[in-house]
């Protein structure tokens, strides 16, 4: 199966062709350029290196939020333009899914974050260990404290010796969430970070994870693709402090 | 530091340029096309996605081998002659250390394959653990049931309950090398391949680890610098023929 992969949900702007055996072509960039400029000229970019054509493609991979609404838009517009355009169907991966994907396969529990201001992040939990990659907790907006509540509940059951931060909120707020968790009595696990390779939105991931939700049918069609913002957009927030006033 | 880091060891051409924070850019090709063609411009691709000019450069970071012989000389070649017309160092990096850093980081033992054909890999052991990333065997030429002795013996301590492969070896001997364990008695272990967006050589790796190595002052001048074949090039295979008849 031969899927195009994008993720423009935060800073990086990333595309990947990939199958089931092996990555064809990729390529990411992170810069402040926006991504309206930049991702699509990047898919061609990709198409051009593979040597196959848009034809070819069975599916559309796409990170589906949370992150940059501005960015989650136009990776769901860019995406279902071209499911439309190659009557393809559309895989829509959480950010936050995929970002613990690209973590690689640690026996750990894997944490990625992303900066949600004001100490709360996009989140989830995770591993990788024997038994394959799990989602133990699915992706939602947390704020520090109550992240390192659930990160507490989960090394209660002591199966987990490493805390694996992965994302731009990693960086953002280790020492802050590491207080946290001795605030929580926490100290039988080792926080670490990963490394700089494996750290950011990678589309390969998005793509790599959607091989396995296309498997099991988790297809949508370019017309029922919305993306998932995980919280109010702005204009929604608007609305709603008008009706209570 | 900004490295420029590039693999063109294998069938996939790869650059990558990032610091200790992020990957700013990088793409990836693993296509049928000669990496003669491929590799510059791909690099001039990465440069202007990052918004950086090449002066901006501390240090090439490039995939010293093993891998195809004809690959590893453009790698090195073009290496050199940014290292000598930009005046900064190189950082040669074992390509199988580089596949090994790029499975990610699993409280496993990491085994990179590249096929070297008739049985025969490129290879080395690691691990990633609490300790961080450790070269448990280096790289080198095995058969494989030379490498499954090796294997066995790193099980005989007890301390993996998983074999995690990578490379395009991995694809080729899963089977095989599976066999050679069962015939030492090894079953303690869980042999597993690494998911595909992480199971081929990657610019962004090579980097990645050349970070490390630039902190511990382990880089050579372009001049110095030599691509490392592990194996008799034909041309030497040829002359020791004639010295022997």
């Amino acid at each position: 199966m031969l899927i195009l992969a994008i993720d423009s949900s935060g800073m990086t702007a990333s595309a990947a062709l990939l199958t089931e055996e092996k990555v064809l072509s990729e390529m990411s960039v992170n810069n402040k350029k926006t991504h309206s400029q930049t991702l699509l000229p990047m898919i061609e970019t990709v198409m051009n290196g593979s040597g196959l054509e848009f034809e070819a493609i069975d599916a559309i991979a796409v990170a589906e939020g949370p992150g940059s609404f501005t960015g989650l838009r136009i990776g769901a517009a860019l995406a279902k333009g071209l499911g439309l355009s190659l009557d393809v169907p559309l895989i829509g991966i959480s950010t936050i899914d995929a970002l613990a994907y690209e973590a690689g396969p640690a026996d750990a529990l894997i944490c990625p974050m992303i900066d949600a201001r004001h100490e709360t992040v996009y989140t989830g939990l995770y591993t990788w260990g024997d038994a394959g990659f799990k989602v133990l907790a699915d992706t939602r907006v947390l704020n520090l404290r109550e992240l390192a509540e659930l990160i507490a509940e989960m090394c209660a059951q002591g199966l987990y010796s490493r805390l694996l931060m992965t994302g731009d909120g990693a960086d953002a707020y280790r020492d802050q969430l590491a207080a946290y968790l001795k605030e929580q009595a926490e100290d039988r696990i080792l926080a670490i970070t990963v490394p700089v390779h494996h750290s950011r939105q990678r589309a390969a991931a998005v793509g790599a994870l959607a091989l396995h939700r296309a498997a099991q049918g988790l297809t949508v069609s370019a017309d029922e693709f919305k993306p998932r913002y995980y919280r109010m957009t702005q204009a929604e927030r608007e609305r709603l402090k008008e009706q209570r006033s």
